[in-house]
C-alpha cells in the first residue's frame, strides 16, 4: 500500500470564530513566508497541525540541536480579540509538481474550511528587479467587493500586474478557495528584486495584513531587518554608481 | 483525501441537436486558439461548462480588474440554426504532461459524448517556418469518407505532412475520440512560422471551419488582425531584403 | 474519472499452444523493432490487440493517406506449424516514463500469461559505436537452461556486457516475467553504433531468431536492406579514410 | 490494472527480536551501500525479502553469468547473540522521484515495524570535497537521548552540517519513522568528497555502526580497500603539489 501523498499530523483542531486563512510559503523574494513567519512569531501563533507530504523534497532538515524534522508544511491558529481568528500557513517547501501544489493547496483548504474560514488573505512577491524607493505592494483578488479596502492601506489592483498571473500556493489557495469551496480572498504581492530574502518588500507587506487582519504585531524587528538590507543595498548601488563614473572618466580600461 | 485530477464546473448541461464538438488551444502560432475563441465571441456562444485541473499549471491569472481566475479550459455550445450545434472547447493552457494531455481530452470527449456529439473538428497551427504567400491548410482525418468535404474547401490532405504527427487536444481527441468514443473528425492546420501567434493563419482555418460548420460568422475583425500582421511582415521581409542588398554591395563589412 | 492508464482494444483472443512472446520496440539501433516487424510482415501475423495509453506521447500519426491513428503498441499472433505458437509485440513508441515502463510491461505479460506463454524472447540492440564487421549478437537470460540453445547459434552471453544492463521493454518483460508471471526468457542484442537505425545488425539477430523460433521466414529482404547500409557504410568509411590520407599528406591544413 | 508501485516478494518472514533497521542504499560517495553491503557480506546476513518498483529505473542489470535480475532493494535479518537482531536495507537505487522516494521508504518502514523494529540506523555521505585526513562522521537524530551514544564513539553532531539536510532514503526513513512508525534513529554520515565511490570514508562509519551495533564483524577488508583508496589519494595529492611547485617556478607556461 503506497504512501497516502499528504498526511496531516493534527495536535489540536482548534475551536475558531469565522478565521481568516493566511498563508506565506516560500517563493519570490521570500516575502510571503518572512511576513508570515513574523506573524506566527509576533502573535505567538499555537501550532494546531503538520502537514507531510510526498510533494516535498524527500528530505529531512537539521533543527540545530543534531536533531532532525522531515519537511513539512505548519498551520497555526491565532484567537484574536481585536479582529477576526486566524489560521496560518507556514512551511519549509511549496509542493514539488503541478499535481503536488494543487493537491496540497486543496487540502489547506479542506481544512480551513472545515475550521469554519470563508475568507484567504495570501502573501508573496513580486519580482520587478526594482530595488528603489520603497516597495509597492500589489493586490489581486477573487471579489470585487473586497478591493477598497486594501486601496485604503495603499496597495494597488493593476490592470496589467502581475503580468503572468500568480503561481503557486498564494494563487491557488484563492483560485481553488472560490471555486470550489466557496471562499473569497485577497492576495498581496510585495515589490522585490527577484534575487534575495526580503524583509523590506516584507516589511510592506506586512503593514497592510497587520492592519486588515486587526492584529496586535510590533513591527519593530521587520522594520530593524528592512533598514540592514537597505543599508546593504543603498552601498553596493553607490559602489556601482562610484564604479560607473570612474569607468565614464576612463580610470577603467 | 487528494484533489479529483480533473474538476468540471456545469453552468447548464444544454440540450443539443448532433452537435459537433470544436477544439481550438493554445498550440503552434495559437492558431487554433485564435480561431475557436474567434467563434466563441462572433457567435455569442454560451459558456455551459469550466474544466479545472492539477493537470494546468498551479497558477491564477488576472483578469485586468484586479480580480483573478484559475486557470482553466472552458466550453461553450451554439445552436446553429444554419446547420448543426456546436460545442466549443478553449483554454488558457493544454495539460502539462502526457497524461494530463491524454486525461483531458479523454475527460471533454466524455462530456461531448453525453451531450450527443459524434463529430469532431480540431483546429490547429502546422510549424513550416514559411512566411510568404497565403497559408495553406493541410487537413488529417479519422476517416476517409470525411475528406472530400474538406478538400473542396482547399483544405490539403498530405501523403506526408505534417511529418511528426499532430501532437496534443487537436490529435488526441480525434485519436481518442475514434477509438473510445465512436466518434470522427478532422483536424485543420493552418500553416504559421511557429515563431508568434499568427492570425493570418487563423484566418485560413476559419474560412474553411466557418463554411464545414455552416456557422454565420463575419471574418472582418480577422482579416484586420491578419492584415496588420501581414504589413509588419511584409516590412521586415523589405528590411531584410535591402539589408542583404547593401551586404551584397559591400556597404556592410 | 480519469482515463485508465492503459486501454487494450481486443480484436480476438486467439486460442494458442504454448506460445513464445516476442518483442520489438523502439530502441538503440531500433534493431529490435526492424526485427519484430520483419517477422511480423513475413509470417503475415494476424493483430489481435491494440494497446493505447496515457504512458505513450500525446500524438497522432499519419498513415499516409490523410487519415491518423493514435500512438500504440500492438499485439499480433502467429500459429506456427513448425514449432511453438508467437505472440509478437510491436510499436511506435516505449513507455514515457519509468512508471510507465513498468505498466505496460506488465500489461503485455498479463496477456501473454492468460493466452499461456511461459516463454519470451526479446528483442535489443547494443551500442558499441562498432561498425566495422558483422555485428555480434550478445544474449541475456533469465534462467541457464536457456543459454545453450542460444550459445549453439552464435550469441555471446557475456560476462560484462552489456554493462548497464538492458534498459526498457526488452529488459524489463524478462525481469517482471521472471519473478511475477513465471515465465523465462532471453533478451538477444544486436551489436549497433546507435546513431541510426541499423538492419545490419536486425539481420543478425533475426538470423539467431528464426532458428530458435522455427519459424519459415526468408531473410532476403533484410539481407538486402543490409546491403544497402553496408554500402553505405563502407563508402563513408573509405572517404573518411582518404580524407585522412589526404591530410596526413598535407593536403589539407 | 496497472502494475503496484511496490511489489515485495517474501523469501521469510523472520521472527526477530527488538531488531534495529540499519540502510545503506546508493548515494553521496556510496558510502552507506559500501558500509551495509560490508555488514550484510561479514555477517552473513540472510535475505528475508525483494523489494521491487516502478520508482525505480526500468532497467535489468547483469549478474556476470549470462543472467539478468531486476533492479530492486533487498531485506536482509541478522540474529545477534552479541546484541540487538538487525534488519538490513541494501539495493541498486534509490526511488527516481520525490514521490517514488517516499512510498519506498514508507513501505520498508511497515515492514520493518512488523517485525518489531523500534530504532533505525541509516549510513550515508557527506560531500564536503575534502580529502585529506581521517573522514570525520557526522550525526543527526531523531530524537536527543540518543546523541549521546554515538558521541562517545566519536560522531560529531554539528549545529550546521550537514547545512542542505539529509536528502533520500537516510533522511526519509528516520523522518518518517519518528512521525508516522513511532521509531527513533540516527543516520550517520561519513566525510566524503562526493566525485567517487569511497570505502575510506565507509570505513569510518563501519567503525561506528559495528560498536554501535555490537556486531562481530571484522574490518580487515574495509580497511585494506580504504588504504588503496588512500594511496591513489596521496599520489595525486603529490603529483599535484608537484605541478604547482613546477608552475610557480615558471616550468609551465
Amino acid at each position: 500500500m503506497a504512501m497516502e501523498p499528504i498526511l496531516v499530523k493534527f495536535i489540536e483542531k482548534p475551536d475558531l470564530t469565522d478565521p481568516v486563512l493566511v498563508e506565506g510559503l516560500p517563493g519570490v523574494g521570500n516575502v510571503g513566508k518572512i511576513a508570515a513567519e513574523y506573524l506566527v512569531e509576533k502573535l505567538n501563533a499555537t501550532k494546531f497541525a503538520e502537514i507531510y507530504s510526498k510533494h516535498f523534497p524527500p528530505q529531512v532538515l537539521l533543527r540545530g540541536d543534531g536533531l532532525i524534522y522531515l519537511v513539512r508544511n505548519e498551520l497555526y491558529y491565532y484567537r484574536n480579540s481585536g479582529g477576526r481568528d486566524l489560521i496560518l500557513l507556514i512551511g519549509d517547501y511549496q509542493g514539488l509538481t503541478a499535481d503536488g501544489q494543487y493537491d496540497l493547496s486543496y487540502e489547506v483548504l479542506r481544512i480551513a474550511k472545515e475550521l469554519g474560514a470563508r475568507e484567504i488573505l495570501t502573501l508573496g512577491g513580486y519580482a520587478t528587479g526594482r530595488l528603489e524607493g520603497v516597495p509597492r505592494v500589489f493586490g489581486a483578488a477573487t471579489h470585487s467587493h473586497l478591493i477598497p479596502k486594501y486601496t485604503q492601506y495603499g496597495v494597488i489592483f493593476s490592470e496589467t500586474e502581475p503580468g503572468g498571473g500568480i503561481v503557486g500556493a498564494a494563487g491557488l489557495l484563492l483560485g481553488l478557495g472560490m471555486n470550489f469551496f466557496d471562499m473569497a480572498g485577497v492576495c498581496l504581492m510585495g515589490e522585490t528584486t527577484g534575487y534575495f530574502s526580503d524583509p523590506r518588500s516584507a516589511r510592506e507587506v506586512l503593514k497592510v495584513a497587520v492592519r486588515a487582519l486587526e492584529v496586535p504585531v510590533d513591527l519593530t524587528d521587520i522594520e530593524e531587518s528592512a533598514r540592514r538590507i537597505e543599508e546593504i543595498a543603498m552601498r553596493i548601488a553607490a559602489e556601482e554608481e562610484e564604479e560607473e563614473g570612474r569607468r565614464d572618466l576612463g580610470y577603467i580600461g
